[in-house]
């Protein structure tokens, strides 16, 4: 069964059912079966006798499913391609029935049609906005009870002796509530762990990755980066929100929920790839743009990241969404801080005002600033091969869930430990100003009205750390501690990264960098004579920052643009690009980007933008496989069954051709269609009963069903025009014709992804099964 | 001849020789001929006695022809589409060639192409700075000394009496001024006139519009806008930075001049549409970046105009082209501000900041901003209907350039006029503080120690008193001032786009907006008790802009990062968004935006985005044109020869067919060739002599220069569907085959543009000669 021998991998799980009841079979608007066909008598006499292995996608259900069948342990090579992924189908399945329904529609249904998409975006900023300010409310609430815990036990304790305790109590506390984010992670929805961004570029790429998108991925995923936040450890409630905007949006547009069981009947007219991808492209807008405030930034996200053709009115959508995502974020936002009404709040992440003549920059800045950008890009290749590392590891050995959920208990309960240690042997005590921004200051071991300074970056969370490296005054922070800080949380933070938690990586990397930049600052302003005017350690944390960012995720213009949101100050576009392309270039002489990491180790057959520079003597020839599964237009029932239950083949779609009557010619392509089609048809039975009453011998007319033009090339087509056509249509299945426009071969995905070029020329990928 | 009967009427001026000495050929890079192709003896026997009738594109010199046959009277329809405007190819002709070629290259070669990329745009960012801040400190310049001759002498008038001594002074200066503008691009550049933005938008969009992107073009679009900003017109040096932007990229992507006759043999790989359109994407961008300090603002605009399929790479080398050009300009303008290394300022238009607690907005003046966008979308359509009008008139009645010149010295004269009367008739008085911003004060009759501030508008460059309305103190302006200008202004502006100057609607634009946007803030903060507070003048007065802008133009996301990107302030993101959203959908209501407007006058075979919705019904069988002239694979030199003299026939490429020899099967598809290919195969004899000493009898085999795997759809693809494949790969040509691989029609860029959607459904275009 080609189902059974699919094995996910991305949450180190077994499941199959990934889009089971998201597939829109027949046309791709809906579901339903067309009765007019069913034959009007003796149907129930045509039962398929074997249709029972066929093993119907949707009738499987994730909850059965994803309790048996776990592997023990995952093979794992970058140098393979797994076969276990289908492909989303962007090109519409333009069959007779989808045709019919086009042209019944009018102009004003059209018209409607785009009032609810518009309408569909809105309510996905919305939703994704609100999701966004529960977290942040939901954190900053459960995080300030926990420091204050924390802190009035060491304030106590301080005193008399036995700092151990409070130690112990820091670690436990959060261990236990780093216990629960990873038990619903690991045990209930592995899929949401990590950052999300990963699954999210593969599903824009057009992969399916299964349960992704689904209602209980959400769920636990806020319920997971709330915990994960909260239990200290060194990660961000930023990338998550993109995954959750996504998810909003997948369900949103649907108009029904896998995980409710759930149908609400509306928005039916949405159910199909290409306009669940466009809403989904929205909804990650709408995340980042929630995240960062930076709703131009997550436009731009989508855009990098999923968009093969773009389009001016989807685009016009997405920032929509993206807009109203950030406004009811910081509507609601301005009534918790009791300030109802005022809107100039930003995201989730707040990198605070840059303003003033301090932060101007000058033309012999820039040399630095590039510099710090190739230190950004060696420090983020360094993380990226040492979480590779780690993620091998991980893979290997710790992909039970009990063991998952151990490891993460250990990190949360080291993170509380180093951190503590940093603040105990820190001496860096700095006076308490009169408007000082520190939420919880830490006296410690400093005289009255002093503050530990070590504690601000360790004892808060991530983003107020962040804020406080990029604002305070110079000479908040001594050297000594910046470094410390750096060295420490640059491990502690690739140790993280890939836990069984939902956690993003963006906020420990611009505090990784933030700390450095800072410090580079500080030892500017000491080298320089005048250097205190010019070298604001502020000014020089936000550029670090942006450096070890751009070297850990190696994204360009949308980063670029999201740092200048965020910042709220266009002025330093110039030195941020300058500083993110710097990185990116030396990053990328190492190793790829974290998430190409973790995408390429799941063997997901990702496409990039263009065909391997070196493939022109490649052909479709090559290429495609062969031979293909072909079905006739008037097919015997027993032949598709037996078609769809053929272990041996994995096709998803098979085209169809016709003989010409008494001609002894071989038959031509006239069509496509899909095995989920084929499954549906065969489960509402539409065929006539023909010949003999052996169901096996019924006649099937694929003629209204199949897709009547699609898209062919000739076998001598090289692989970038093929690849082109693939990508740029974002096509499924693309038939190689001879001219004689019979079928030779049919190229997918995987065929187009295997190629890509190493450090000795164009390679191979290996295709595996699991 | 089939060229002989295309006449151009963009410029209002015959002109054929279009891209001559742009087109590439043979393969796509390089238009050397296969020397060992040609016959090794008896070449020069073989004189094609009818050749000198295919009138060989390559050898009509733009100059003779630009002298002949001007039309006297052209006919415009926007229901027309024309037949003249040929369609760039941005599919690759993938002939044996081109494939023998791409496969020598190694991938040391291609890694190097990239490099030459990044180095072409970074060229291109550099040089397009370069331009901009040449315009920049000429029209500071040329400006500052005619209103220091003009103040002088109002001032001697003042007092004496006798100021229409000085209204005239004023008005022959800008007349003469505006007569050099108006008289290079009248005589020796037409398509230099107006903005060049929609010219830009046609050639991104795929159409050739004949030397758009010529050095001449350039040299005379710089000119003539320096002469219409210093002549006083209601114009803005913006928007030509765009056209700027994009003919230097041509310029130095392809390595070499048509106007100054040089081929550099630079950059040949680079000759062919699709890189070359790259390019031009990306000096567009970069001339956005130059004039707004709009770097992200710029890429998005070349994405929103130009780019069917997006490209990482390649929107990151927009992206660097956009960065270099802000860059080059700033740091020019510093060394001219005397501040050298300075680099914080913006672009050629600089809003100044916004900054502090007076302009930060609440929720409650959300709907207020929208009511302001509606009435910008308002204004929009009445400015767009009336110079609607305008130009139909100006098609009509005022196509020879000495009357094009005469209509450009009245306006100057008459905007000098109503411009003198205006502030002659003003008693707004202002007290000069001692750190007032105005360059060039006037008196007239205020007291001592004030001036006149309806001179503030009137008498100063267009960027100038945009930045006073934003800026200067509430109370600086009175509302009647105010009114009056926003009027005046309005009406100018509306008459001036169109002339045959280089200008551009954006400054205009803002400049009418920011008026009465400043008029609705001081009234707002009249009808308010404690209005004073939050309706902040300068604030209102950037939503006019933008409103205002945006009923105009109907750009959208572009836009919004422009104004973003120019005022500095992330936080004015989600008002202007609305803002200009809501000038769309209440102008697109009335009527399309400026640019749409102008390309439709010019019956362009125009692309959008997407099908018209209703089309579903329409078939490939039913929207190509047929018959088809089609060529054999081994064909007689005569056919080709009779094939492209046919006046009849105006295409461009011809399907290749092969009959299976010895069957009487009809032939089979093989492959297209474009007809520049055949012009030059025919220039360079490349075919044997055979059978007969006749020429026209010789036989020319096609196989190696045809594209052997031009892409084909079925004649049953419905019309969306071949629309989103000829446009998702920017196809030219696409073969319509039956299910025997038989050519049945041809579907080009006409075919689709000709059906859009009106206000009763789908309408279908006529395809007119002119």
């Amino acid at each position: 069964m080609a189902n059974i021998t699919k094995k996910v991998s991305w949450s180190s799980r077994a499941d199959e059912s990934g889009a089971a009841g998201e597939g829109t079979p027949l046309l791709n608007g809906s579901e339903q079966p067309r009765h007019s066909r069913q034959p009007s008598e003796g149907g129930s006499l045509c039962q398929i006798g074997r249709l029972s292995t066929v093993d119907l996608e949707e009738e499987i259900t994730s909850d059965e499913e994803s309790q048996r069948g776990r592997p023990k342990e995952i093979p794992h090579n970058e140098k393979l391609l797994s076969l276990k992924y289908e492909s989303l189908d962007y090109d519409n399945i333009e069959n007779q029935l989808f045709l019919e329904e086009e042209r019944k529609m009018s102009y004003m249904g059209f018209r409607c049609l785009e009032i609810s998409r518009w309408v569909v975006c809105g309510l996905i900023g919305f939703l994704t906005g609100l999701i966004a300010c529960f977290i942040d409310i939901v954190v900053e609430q459960l995080a300030g009870i926990k420091y204050q815990v924390v802190k009035e036990n060491i304030e106590k304790f301080t005193e008399v002796g036995g700092l151990s305790i409070s130690l112990l109590l820091w670690a436990v506390l959060n261990s236990a509530i780093v216990m629960l984010g990873a038990i619903i992670v690991a045990f209930f929805e592995p899929i949401a762990a990590g950052s999300g961004i990963p699954q999210i570029k593969c599903y824009l790429n057009g992969i399916k990755i299964p349960r992704v998108v689904r209602l209980k991925t959400l769920v636990v995923k806020v319920g997971g980066v709330i915990c994960s936040v909260v239990g200290g450890l060194a990660v961000g409630k930023e990338g998550p929100m993109i995954h959750s905007g996504a998810v909003v949006a997948a369900g949103v547009s649907q108009g029904r929920s896998t995980s409710l069981k759930r149908d609400f009947k509306i928005f039916e007219y949405f159910r199909r790839d290409t306009e669940k991808r466009d809403f989904v492209s929205a909804g990650a807008a709408a995340g980042v743009s929630a995240a960062f405030g930076a709703p131009v930034g997550g436009v731009l996200f989508s855009l990098e990241e999923g968009a093969s053709f773009w389009n001016q009115m989807l685009t016009w959508r997405i920032f929509f969404a993206s807009m109203i995502s950030t406004f009811t974020l910081n509507f609601f936002l301005s009534i918790y801080h009791n300030k109802p009404g005022e809107l100039s709040n930003p995201g989730l992440i707040n990198f605070g005002r840059f303003q003033g003549d301090s932060v101007a920059y000058n033309l012999y800045e820039i040399p630095l600033f590039i510099a710090m950008g190739a230190i950004g890009g060696l420090l983020g290749a360094l993380f990226n091969v040492l979480n590779y590392w780690l993620t091998i590891f991980r893979i290997r050995y710790v992909h039970r869930p009990c063991l998952q959920v151990m490891e993460a208990m250990l990190v949360a309960a080291v993170t509380a430990t180093v951190s503590f240690t940093m603040i105990y042997f820190s001496n860096d005590c700095q006076p308490l100003g009169p408007e000082h921004t520190e939420e919880y200051p830490l006296q410690l071991f400093c005289a009255d009205g002093e503050y530990n300074s070590m504690a601000t970056a360790f004892f808060n969370t991530p983003e107020r750390s962040v804020r406080s490296l990029f604002h305070n005054q110079p000479g908040t922070y001594n050297p000594l501690t910046l470094g410390l800080f750096t060295l420490t949380y640059f491990f502690l933070a690739c140790w993280t990264y890939g836990l069984a938690v939902s956690a993003g990586v963006f906020i420990p990397s611009l505090l990784i960098g933030a700390a450095w930049g800072r410090l580079c600052g500080i030892m500017l302003a000491t080298i320089t004579p005048d250097g205190s005017i010019w070298a604001d350690p502020g000014k020089y944390a936000l550029i670090g920052a942006a450096a070890q960012l751009g070297g850990i995720v190696r994204m360009t213009l949308s980063l670029t643009v999201i740092m200048v949101e965020a910042t709220g100050n266009v002025t330093y576009g110039l030195p941020i690009m300058l500083v993110l392309m710097t990185a990116k270039i030396v990053g990328d002489y190492f190793v790829e980007g974290l998430y190409d990491i973790h995408i390429k180790l799941q063997s997901v057959p990702f496409l990039h933008w263009e065909a391997p520079a070196t493939s022109h003597w490649l052909t479709a020839r090559e290429v495609m496989s062969s031979p293909v599964t072909c079905l006739n237009r008037i097919e015997k029932v027993g032949t598709i069954v037996d078609t769809l239950s053929n272990t041996s083949t994995n096709h998803n779609g098979f085209p169809v051709v016709v003989k010409v009557s008494g001609s002894d010619e071989p038959p031509k392509l006239c069509g496509l269609i899909l095995r989920s089609q084929l499954i549906v048809l065969l489960k509402h039975k539409v065929f006539s009963i023909h010949v003999s009453q052996d169901e096996r011998e019924c006649m099937m007319d694929l003629t209204e069903f199949m897709n009547a033009t699609p898209y062919t090339v000739p076998q001598e087509t090289s692989l970038p025009r093929v690849f082109k056509l693939f990508r740029a249509l974002g096509l499924r299945h693309l038939v190689v014709v001879d001219d004689e426009n019979r079928v030779v071969g049919l190229v997918t995905r995987k065929d187009l992804a295997r190629y890509h070029l190493g450090k000795h020329g164009l390679e191979e990928l290996q295709l595996a099964q699991t």
